[in-house]
């Protein structure tokens, strides 16, 4: 029986086990708690990202190792190299992790990107705004997740202030990009060299995180979802990639425009799970396993809602039509993703009935006292 | 968190709490070696069905109990009953695990059934022979399985032999019926008292064991899919039943007989994953903790082949097209199901070149040598 090892034990590898146990897989987790997600899922090995004893232990335990999580510490990964297979490459992690890192590696493959420019010392940062105007955002290159470490410069002030509160670690400076909406797409690339691509998805953020998603993205041209495909499959083959990655990106007056890389499965792609043939975490899976990937197709169309900080009762949830509940095991806390729902149609116009339903009693969960 | 205790830790147990996980669920199974298919899928209590001590342990750890298998012995069920809630009720095991009960209920219910009678001593088989006629089946009143505990009659001869074999426990004679096929029937009651039922299955059996299945049942008229659910639903309301129930059917020249009840999800139901809006598993839970249940229509037409003693390779089964992948974790030993496959469809023509084709791959695993 082959096992899966996964650094990291939220929601996204706790989607994972539930995904591959129907495949015959075992799973085993790496985490630095224990009361993680997924660790009802399989054994959950606490330790150390900067242990190598910890690590190669691990690793040990697991014919081949995952993430379920961007910010595994580069060198951490090459730990685990050293022992065991890991997929996506830890190359891949390294450029994914670092702002600066990425967007020069997507300049290399001539992808368009916002102006951007580093900003690690003062005088760095005046040059870089010079060089990019304003408005414009100030992101620590390592960690951001959630819209966390970052700020919006409308002005010479914001930047004093912006540069006393994140100053001093390695920043970079973006053009802020004036975009329509927001995008995902989600591209698997297997160890066989086999590539697939889920449908543009169109994603909806406040305060910096993920809120709902559409899916497929509604009003796409062929244009514009061919060339996101083809930006996804470039960056695939460029990373030697294997296992699912998903591209941020912006749709502008003048076409897509990358925003960010997540080397992994994705919030924006959780619809999968029921409105396409085959999961993104199914086809993960499979591609990091060296299997067929399954069919990216979506089963008509889906919406995702975020069940952010508190969850809503569930009877009401559940007693609507075509709709999926998926909580995570989370206490409620702040910001935390506690869990999603999708509901699926055969068309958008039921869709959008049955989202905003869901909407409502979504936000009255919010809004009522705990 | 709500945790459900399952007693016994089979693939359906496994598969209930895949199911059940998404929804937030705990799961914490009763077994009597822990090397079993849900084993992976959270923590397994190794105990005795006849040691108090051990149930009751088990039953503090569970808001609510539920098995897997109808063999749980009736006493086992009522010691957890006394300790928390358990469904389906432990009266209803006790029917369904007694085919001289089960017979009585259903004809205490006026529904169709093949001719019975008890066959305890030498002398009243023959008498049971003498009212029900040849061919007949001798059966094991209490924990048949897949076929085995049964013998066929043929004649007198036959008669002899099998007392020989069977003879001194508990017995029925059942008569032979003719049929054309077999169907099966999965509905679901809740605490609520809502009711829904699954389209009607066929099922084909070889040697007693399930081998595939086609859900909806093609070639059904209505009055057939009305008198299936209204039986379901009679049986359901006359045990006070809360869960997954399933009556497999017999269809005769003269309609609809019933052959036996499995009080839990069932084989012929696995499709229900891709193949219905709600799966079985999640219906069995939303069932038992009283949440509203989910529709049970289903999602084009699907075809469920079983994996018997041997399991084929995984990449010609992942490369097709709609077609789902089940291993149980187990490992392969003559008779045993280790798994299944799914494949769905829009139309039944496709259904079927896509079950051809699985079926081939299937049968080229099961005459390969080892």
């Amino acid at each position: 029986m082959t096992t899966v090892g996964i650094l990291g034990a939220g929601q996204l590898g706790r989607m994972l086990a539930l995904a591959g146990y129907p495949l015959g897989l075992r799973f085993r987790f790496f985490a630095t708690a224990a009361d993680e997600p997924a660790a009802d899922l399989g054994p959950c090995d606490v330790g150390a990202y900067d242990c190598a004893a910890d690590l190669q232990r691990f690793a040990a335990t697991a014919d081949v190792v995952t993430y379920e999580f961007e910010n595994v510490p580069a060198a951490a990964a090459a730990c685990i190299a050293r022992r065991t297979t890991v997929f996506p490459p830890p190359a891949a992690l390294a450029v994914a992790q670092d702002r600066m890192r990425e967007k020069r590696f997507l300049q290399g493959l001539r992808l368009p990107t916002a102006p951007f420019a580093t900003a690690d010392t003062a005088a760095e940062l005046t040059s870089a705004l010079a060089a990019v105007g304003l408005p414009a955002v100030l992101k620590r290159r390592r960690l951001g997740y959630d819209g966390g470490g970052q700020l919006h410069l409308r002005c010479g002030a914001d930047a004093a202030a912006a540069w006393h509160q994140l100053g001093g670690e390695p920043l970079v400076v973006e053009g802020l990009v004036r975009f329509r909406r927001e995008l995902s797409i989600i591209a698997v690339r297997s160890r066989a060299g086999q590539v697939a691509a889920y449908p543009l998805i169109e994603t909806r953020h406040v305060d910096g995180i993920l809120r709902s998603a559409l899916a497929p993205a509604p009003d796409v041209t062929p244009d514009v979802e061919a060339a996101a495909t083809d930006y996804a499959t470039r960056i695939l083959l460029a990373l030697g990639y294997v296992g699912a990655l998903t591209v941020e990106l912006f749709e502008t007056e003048n076409g897509l425009v990358v925003n960010e890389l997540a080397p992994r499965v994705h919030n924006s792609g959780h619809w999968t799970i029921e409105g396409a043939h085959t999961s993104q975490f199914e086809n993960h899976l499979r591609a990091i396993l060296g299997w067929p990937l399954g069919s990216t197709e979506p089963l008509g169309c889906s919406a995702l809602v975020n069940l952010i900080g508190v969850a809503p009762p569930a009877a009401p949830i559940l007693a609507l039509r075509d709709t999926h509940l998926h909580l995570y095991g989370k206490l409620p806390r702040a910001r935390r993703k506690l869990g999603h729902i999708t509901i699926r149609a055969p068309r958008p116009a039921l869709l959008h009935d049955r989202l905003r339903t869901v909407e409502h009693l979504v936000a009255d969960a919010t809004t009522r006292p705990q």
